[in-house]
C-alpha cells in the first residue's frame, strides 16, 4: 500500500456554484483527509480560490487530471507534494536578513536546503561558511549586466532549486532574468511599498517627516518594487530618528517581513490574482 | 415563489471526513448559493466549525433539521437570516463608547435599531435624547444589587432585542443576571487582558511601567472579565503618559475595539469554544 | 500681583553651545516654574528646537523681546498663553472625523470653542444643530473655485479662530486659500503618505494588495497632500478587505489620528522644520 | 591637552526650579558641548530625570563632585564614558535570541565584547563557536540550586562585564544571585506582561483566545517576572495559531524586543524609578 503524503492543492478559477462541494468530493472518493481548507471569492472579477491541505495517496498527475476535468475551463491548479524545499540566498553586503535565514536554518525552524549562498561582494564570505555552506562570488564590476547575470544563471542552471530569496541583493535584476523564474523570486524591499519606491526610502523617509517605516516583501517581477505583495509591517518612529537609526529600526522589520513571506511561499499559502497575492494563514 | 433571502449558517460539531463535502451538498441540492464559506478545525479538540453565508429560500427550521441528521451527534447548529437587528445599549456616565456607537448608527455604518440606552447616572441623557433615542435612567444607589437588576430586567423583558452591549457601564453584573443572556452581552475592558484585570488598569498600567496599552472587547460570561475575547487592540506608550494621558490614548482604542467586536457579532463571524471566540474575518 | 498663567514657549533656531542654559537663566530670573522641557536639535542643519512649559507672570512681548536678544539671529519664537482655543471645522457628508470631534467636544476632552462647522454638503446640518452648533452651508456647484472660496473667506473673517480643521472636506483648496492660514489648517488624509497620494486611494490599496491601511494628518500647504505629517498610522488588513470594508476600517483610523493631530497642534506640540514636523509628545 | 571624550550624564533627583539651568551651566563652564539632553519630571512623586550626551575633557569623578554640590541632596548621578562594552550572554537551547545577538555583534551593529556565552545545555556550543566566540557549558543536572549558581558566579568573578543578557536563559535565578547585579542582568520574557505571568505562556495565550501576544524584556530583579520594562512588543495571532504557530511568531517579537531593550542600556537610555524605567529615547 502506497505510503501517504502530505499534498497541498492549490485551485484558482472562475467562480461557479458547487465548486467546493465536486472538490471535496473528489478528495472524499480518492481517501483523502483533509487537515484544512481555505476558499475565497474574489467578488469584482468572481474568481474562485482554495488553498487544501490533505494526506493521501492519489498520484498528483492524476488528481490534477480529475480536477481539470472538473472545474471550469482555464483552472489554475497546483498540487506540492511535502519535501524539504532548496532555496537559493542572493546577498550583498548586509548582514541583517541573510544572517537571520541562515540561523533559522541552522536552528531547524525552516526546514530547507540552502544550496548556495550567491553575493556580488565577498564580505558576507565568512559569515556563510561559518554556517557550513557554500559561498559563490560573483562580483558585477568591470563586466555588463548581461555578463553578470549570465555568470549568476550559469550558477542557477547547475542546481536545483525552488526558490532564490534576495536577501539584500542591491542590483536590480535585468527583465530577461526575472522573466524565467515567475513567482520563485522573494525580495524584501526596505520600505512600506508603494511609499518611496526606488532608491533611498530611509533618507526620503527621514525628509519627509513620516511617524511610520516599514518593509515589503514581494515577489520580483519585471516591474521593479511593484511586484505582488506578500507581507508588510512598520514600526512607529519620530523626529529624532535620522537616516541611520532608520536603517536600524528598519533592519528589524526588514528580517521579520522577510522571513514572514518565505513561509508563505514555503507554505505555499499564497495563490497570485493580478497585482497581489491572496494569502490563507 | 419565495423571496431569496441572505443566511449566515454557523456550525460546530466533532471533525470527521467529509463534513464540508455533505454541507456544501445539502445547500447546493436546496439550491442555495453560497457567497461565503470558511472553516477551522481545533486540533487538539478535533472540533469542526464553519461559518457559510448564502442566499437561499429553504426554512431555517428545514434547513437546520437536515443538517441535524447529517452531522454528527451533538452538533450546535444555528442559522441567521438578515435584518436590522436590535442593540441595546448600558452606559454609566463615559462619552465616547457610547458617543461612537450612535454616531455609527446615525451614519449608517452600523445598521441596527437602539431601542433604548440604559444608564445608573444621568449624565448621558442629553446625548441620548439629542440623537433622538430613548434613554432610561436606573438608578442604583440606595438600594440593594438585586433590586437594582430587577429593574434592568424590567425594561428588558419589555423590549426585544439582539445584543447587550456594556458601553462602558460601570456596575459589576450579577452572575444570575449574566446567566440569562448567554452570548448576548459583550463589554469593553479597558486593558489588554489578562494583564491588569480588575478595577484601575491604568492606573496599575502606569505604575508597572508598561510601554503598551490596550483594550479588551469579550462576551460577558459569569467570571468577571474573564469571558471569551473577541478583540483586542494597544496603542504605545511612555513613561511621560500620566494615568489621566493613558486614559486619553486608552479611550481611543475601547471605543475602536468595542466597535469592532460588536461588527463581528452582528455579522454572526464568531463561535465560541472553551473560553475562546474562533472569528471568521 | 498679577496672576501666574500657563504658557508655552516654542523656539527654533540655529544651534549653539550654551542656549538651554541662557533661556532656563532667563525663565528663572524672571520666576517662571518650568513644568517641562523638550529639546531637539536637528543634526544634519544643526537647527535647535526647544518647547518649555511653564507657569509665569511675565508679559509674553517682553519675554520674547528678550528672548530675541539673547538667541542667535533669525530665531523663530512663540510664546502660547493658555487659553480655550477656536477651531473651525469644515466637512463634506462624511460623519465619522466630524462626529468623532464634535462628541469630543461634548464630553469635555477637547476643551475648545467650536464657532461654525461648514460644509459644502447640507446631509451634515442636523448632527451639528443637534450638538448645538452652527453650521453654514455653502454650496460649490454652479459657482466658480474662486467664488466659492470668497464664500468660505467671507464666514471666516468674521470669526475669531485658532485652527481649521478639514474633517473629510473633500474640496480641493487653492494655493492663494491655503496660503492666507500657513500652519492654522489641518487635514486628514485617508492613507499612509506618501503611498497612495490622491484620489481613490483605498481603491488603489485594494489592487495593489498592501498588508496595510493607514492614515496622516498634515497641515495644508499649497502642495496638495505634502504638507507636513502630524501624526500617523495604520491597521492591519488582508486580500478579503474589499474597497468598502478597507472603507470601514480606515475611517477607524482617520479619525483617531486626525484626533491625535489637533491634540498636538491644540497644545502645541509641533513646530515645523522645512516639510516635517517636530512634536514633543 | 587632553582628548574629548563622548559622555552620558545621567540624574535623578528630587525636582526643584533651576535645575536643569545649574547642571547645564557646569557643564557650559566646563567647556563641556552638549550633544543632546532630555529632561522628565515624575509629576506624582516630584522627581527629576535627565540624560544629557555630551563631549568634554572633565574628569568624571571632578563632575560628579560638583554636580553632587549643586544637585538636591540624595541625588543619584552617573557619568558613563563612551567605551565598547562587555556582555555576557546566558542561554539555554533556543538558537533565536541568542543567534540573533551573535549575528547584530558580528555585523558590527552591536558594538560590544561578548566575553564568555553560558549554557546550562551543550545545544548552543557550536553555534557560539562558529561565531568564534568562548563558550562555557555549566549544567545544572545533579547538583543543587546553590551549586550551580556558584559555579556561574566563579565564571563572572573572572571576567570583566557590564551587562548579562538572559537570551532565553530558562532558569530561574535566586534572589541571592539577582541581588548581586542590580540593573545588571536584563531578561526576555515570552509574552506581554504583566499578561501570563510564569511559565507557558504560549499555551496560556492559545487556551485564552487572546489576539494578539507579545515579548516583554525587563531588567531582573528578586521579583521573578516583575522587574522593571525596558521595551515590549505583540503582533496579531488569531484563532488558528496552536501553541507552536504562536511561538515562532512570538520568536520573532521576543528577538526584536530583546535587542531593543539591550540598546537602551548600552546607550545609558533608561533610569529607573520605583518598578519603572524611564527610558530617553
Amino acid at each position: 500500500m502506497p505510503q501517504s503524503s502530505r499534498e497541498v492543492l492549490l485551485i484558482r478559477c472562475t467562480d461557479r456554484p458547487g465548486l467546493i462541494h465536486s472538490i471535496t468530493g473528489l478528495l472524499l472518493e480518492k481517501g483523502c483527509n483533509i487537515v484544512s481548507n481555505h476558499e475565497f471569492v474574489e467578488p469584482i472579477d468572481s474568481v474562485f480560490f482554495m488553498r487544501t491541505e490533505f494526506f493521501g495517496t492519489i498520484p498528483s498527475e492524476e488528481l490534477k487530471a480529475r480536477l481539470a476535468g472538473l472545474l471550469p475551463e482555464g483552472a489554475w491548479i497546483q498540487i506540492h507534494t511535502e519535501k524539504r524545499q532548496k532555496v537559493i540566498l542572493f546577498a550583498t553586503k548586509e548582514t541583517h536578513c541573510l544572517g537571520d535565514i541562515l540561523l533559522r536554518h541552522r536552528s531547524g525552524e525552516l526546514e530547507i536546503d540552502i544550496p548556495v549562498v550567491i553575493s556580488n561582494h565577498k564580505e558576507l564570505e565568512s559569515l556563510v561558511t561559518d554556517f557550513h555552506l557554500p559561498f559563490r562570488y560573483v562580483g558585477h564590476e568591470g563586466i555588463t549586466r548581461e555578463e553578470h547575470e549570465a555568470m549568476l544563471l550559469d550558477i542557477l542552471s547547475k542546481q536545483e532549486f525552488d526558490y532564490i530569496v534576495l536577501a539584500k541583493f542591491m542590483r536590480i535584476l535585468s527583465k530577461e532574468f526575472v522573466s524565467r523564474f515567475p513567482e520563485k523570486i522573494v525580495n524584501i524591499h526596505h520600505s512600506f511599498l508603494p511609499a518611496f519606491i526606488g532608491a533611498n526610502p530611509y533618507q526620503k523617509a527621514y525628509e519627509r517627516g513620516v511617524k511610520l517605516i516599514g518593509a515589503t516583501a514581494h515577489f520580483v517581477t519585471e516591474s521593479l518594487d511593484e511586484g505582488p505583495i506578500l507581507a508588510q509591517d512598520v514600526v512607529s518612529v519620530d523626529h529624532s530618528f535620522t537616516k541611520d537609526k532608520l536603517m536600524l529600526h528598519g533592519r528589524d522589520i526588514e528580517k521579520v517581513v522577510l522571513a514572514r513571506a518565505l513561509r508563505f511561499v514555503l507554505e505555499h499559502r499564497g495563490i497570485t490574482w493580478k497585482n497581489r497575492v491572496i494569502i490563507f494563514r
